[in-house]
């Protein structure tokens, strides 16, 4: 019932503080027999490493992953795949002011409500570092889910803030650092969020990710549908706020005769149904669409309390993400993974193919 | 790894079918001493059974609970509480025709290509019908939380179609039959209704639901996390497309410094987080929001495919609800119910109060 | 998590109290296209029915199975196969005596002290009238087994009390009421019940469950071993005390030289093993040892305490087995077939086949 | 649904191979604010570390543990903590020939019917290695049970293949490389093994284990009662081949006035229920017996096949444990301690206390 256990045949248990010894996981389920390596896990945990332009924080973290087991001459042998990345960057710094207050906005207050003990450095394990792990884990569910049904899964920001991101190509969106799917908005989203560091403030965003090529049959009747689970995963992830799957909340005002996407023997018509039909896939693309909260951690004052209740003004400094969700498209894409993966198995287990 | 089982230590297995002997559900991790009668369960049964406005379909079915275990001289006992409802409307008519072709937007056509056998009858295990087992678990899970911890949940349709209801009070709620907070804006969502059904057409719902009183510290860091859980429970539910918690998809366009709820030593100044932060509930009332599409069961005739993939033209004809989202509100309720009892168990667990 | 669900992929959840209104069991995970109808269940549950012999309870009970969902048209669809058992036979008394004190060697004490409330009649849950719902869950993975792998289980009586029964033929099995593999040696098995029922006393027996066919691979490397689970399944069966594979307590004594399995083109020289090496199937016989307990309910008089804790005198009279053991065999073959179609779903989905 | 992951509530899942970079775990659902150093748990490691007596294999391990995360300042914080030992006497040499033929006994032939691919340096995944992450989990489990509820966790080995070990006192158990409760024995003990040395052959061993002071109360009906659960973790580890609680097998030929042990208010007469009554605690010691097999590495020559098929003799040369059953008390009694603490956890969540 580990809390910390994403996935229930493709079981990726998350483990780690921010400023601890190590992050990693641990993934139970792969099957044997796919060829993997360190590289396959690094060019992900790449993609979201921190630190790679000006507008995602400064910290160095190489986030080198270890593999620690699970893999035999270059191929995974069933067993689990323990990986590991050390915290290299984590400053030691006096972390008693954090402790004692709560930033508006932010799991420090839940934490202590809930734990009383907590390791406040760095956030602790309320870090948005601790989706690391999460993006090593689907990693190997991308590799796998590529190889075994040719399923490729892909992701963009759509919103940043009040800036909308009209889609133009799944070219540009690794040739900024925002995953744009467009060029010529990448000026406007710049200036924006420079204009937002000034302000010390922060911004959210909007996610798309689209899994294409995974098969009907995917997914349960109820409760564990495929799109509950989806929306389990990527709810799961820290700042996200609301999910939703093809025509999401648009469909409250659409009529049947619109929303249902009509059949021909060439295929579907549409995709207002974003690839999920009573819980189980329908063979369409699977869209996904996350809305991710401004980080609350800024540098602006604010009224807050502290653990003894007294008021206080809380003013967050250091490196902070003005807006996590630029660093999001990656880790929504392995949260797609790791699901579908999970159904994948799931499928096979119920209907042996 | 039960596929129906809803929440890990509350745990609900749901069974049957639309028109199959009966349909269900096991409660497994009630604590005992609860005082629990059949009564309790059937009242919220009551709330959503069909039949009893003419906006919803027009199936006669009494849904009387029976509590077979887990209850003795009307106290839970721990053990499991199995909840039987049989199915006595269940109208003997040919399905060839539905078993045959498939329903824009329905799971008719994910069922068949998952299970290839399938029960057609009246949706087989896609109805919603099935949400009827939800309801009645959910009031054990809402009767346990009133009594333990004084939680109270509620909900409301605050949209339906393009129709939106601004709330008024929570005392109207129950006066109408679309939930809706606010006595008079009911004329012109029967009028829309009516036209709707002469259209012979289906609609959207927004839904909120509610959970006051409910302490901090329910939830998990990452992965398990409450509004995880919350997400995944209601992506469970038919028809839903979209989840949000608090702000939800406004979020993306908020600033930190106007998301983020101050604190004093009153309290907290706004809510949203929807009262939970960092996956963990924070003592404010715990608010989430659905999109619930239209009905993919309507009179215009659609394109489709046979199983034989030969184009079709699709037409449904019988009893179905032109808008689910009208009978929605107390499985949203249930749903939240159970996921909150699970939440409250496992922090029992782990924290010991 | 729920702790009255047996199995990960084949999941049994059981329910119900000896005199409450029904029994019953919900089964999720049975893959579709099983052709199934109530007499396959029925032909199981009619093995272990209580008043078919002189030497078990005279209870009456039908234990008549209804299928209440997941089967259509005489096929599994997939969905929760959910069955029902109606108690029948639950004589109305005064259990107040029974409720007050406990039984030596009886849970009554035990249940007390964990859940304070309890339903005492005829033993509430912790009846053996509970294993009728696993064997009927049992009957639909015996048959899953034989048509998918051609597995075959079976079981026999080894041991009543002091009395070793000889193995003679699998043909005997069925001729008498003991599951006894030898014909000679019934008489005597009668005479020691009869003499047994005279003292008003109760015996222990071991019993002996093979599976014959499993393929070789299911299972898992540590924790959930295949040898595991079925320990696990065992020992959750009341009155179970032990639990061995293959050479069992034997194993202690032996040197590697004799214990370890030979293998020749031809296959394995001996069995040892019992068909299970590092905690997957070898596809040798799986072979399984259980050792059951004495019942505790016995018409001689034993010392106890009532609820205020005060001496009292126990003495049970009334419909009890003295041996449960002779009615074991066929609930621990149901056990063992849960147990391996459970490891063959888990297979299906590690290693595609 | 993972099939490395022991426990519902504490859960501790094992990664790695015995000749891979390193092996560990991850400890989920261990309540904050125990005091945890590495120390606690290295002293555990120490006990059933290789090469501490010329009985055991003399494999140079260090064994040192590394905490990874969930503990801050000397406290565990209630999120995973995960326990990394590296493999520091991992002797490259040519595997080839192990990887080719199966040894009569080993894991290697139903690996490799499993999985096809596996790392067979070592014994890989299914090396008595594996269960030092065991140990260490269980050394958390231990301080936990002990600070909470005073639970003392004990073992010793009763028998050394045909030399039964007559228990004389606890005290003499740490004074022996055998953990024999039985000083005046231990001549005739390593006599007994260096004659099996000399002979290149191996031998089985019986081991108790016992918990005093756990509470009554903890446990469930049927399934995952607290002995299904003790049978379960025990059995998943290498080599046992039995379980049993309390009178165990002797069970058989008890008669119900002898088994069932009396109460008076001064407590129980007898233990032959071995602490656990109807699958719950009883307040009593809770007793477990294991066998073990013989290693399955020996000296002497056996016949096998390799995976072509062909017929080979097999001699296994190196470095292995004649007993495995010498160090297997400490994992014994951390299996028992995981096993007591996951119940203890669910038993706060099902009673609140």
């Amino acid at each position: 019932m580990s809390g910390n256990t994403l996935g229930k045949l493709f079981c990726v248990t998350n483990f780690g503080e921010s400023h601890g010894p190590a992050i990693g996981a641990v993934v139970d389920g792969c099957p044997p027999g796919l060829p993997l390596g360190a590289d396959d896990i690094q060019r992900e945990l790449d993609r979201r490493r921190p630190g790679t332009s000006r507008h995602v924080t400064q910290r160095q973290e190489a986030d080198q992953v270890e593999i620690l087991s699970g893999v035999y001459e270059g191929k995974t042998t069933g067993t689990p795949i323990a990986l590991l990345i050390r915290n290299t960057d984590a400053r030691s710094k006096d972390y008693s002011n954090i402790a004692d207050t709560f930033r508006p906005g932010h799991a420090d207050y839940t934490y202590w409500r809930k734990y009383a003990e907590r390791d406040p450095r760095g956030g602790g394990r309320s870090s948005a570092r601790l989706t690391a792990p999460t993006v090593a884990a689907g990693a190997i569910a991308k590799k796998w889910l590529e190889q075994a049904y040719g399923v490729r899964i892909r992701g963009y920001m759509s919103q940043l803030g009040p800036v909308e991101i009209p889609f133009v190509s799944w070219d540009e969106v690794g040739n900024n650092p925002f995953y744009a799917p467009n060029a010529q908005i990448v000026p406007e989203l710049e200036a924006y969020m420079d204009q937002l560091r000034r302000d010390g403030d922060s911004i959210g965003a909007r996610i798309e990710v689209v899994a294409e090529n995974a098969p009907a049959g995917w997914g349960e009747p109820l409760y564990d549908r495929l799109d509950a689970d989806i929306a389990h995963a990527m709810m799961g992830l820290n700042a996200v706020k609301g999910v939703s799957i093809g025509a999401g909340f648009d469909s409250i005002a659409q009529r049947g005769s619109e929303h249902g996407d009509e059949l021909t023997p060439e295929g579907f018509l549409s995709n207002h149904a974003g690839g999920v039909l009573g819980g189980i896939s329908s063979g369409q693309p699977i869209a996904v669409t996350l809305a991710i909260k401004p980080t609350s951690s800024i540098r602006i004052e604010r009224r807050s309390i502290d653990r003894a209740g007294n008021p206080v003004q809380v003013q967050t400094l250091g490196r902070h993400d003005p807006c996590v969700g630029i660093r999001a498209t990656p880790i929504a894409e392995a949260l797609l993974a790791i699901v579908l993966m999970d159904h994948a198995l799931r499928h096979r287990a119920q209907c042996g193919k």
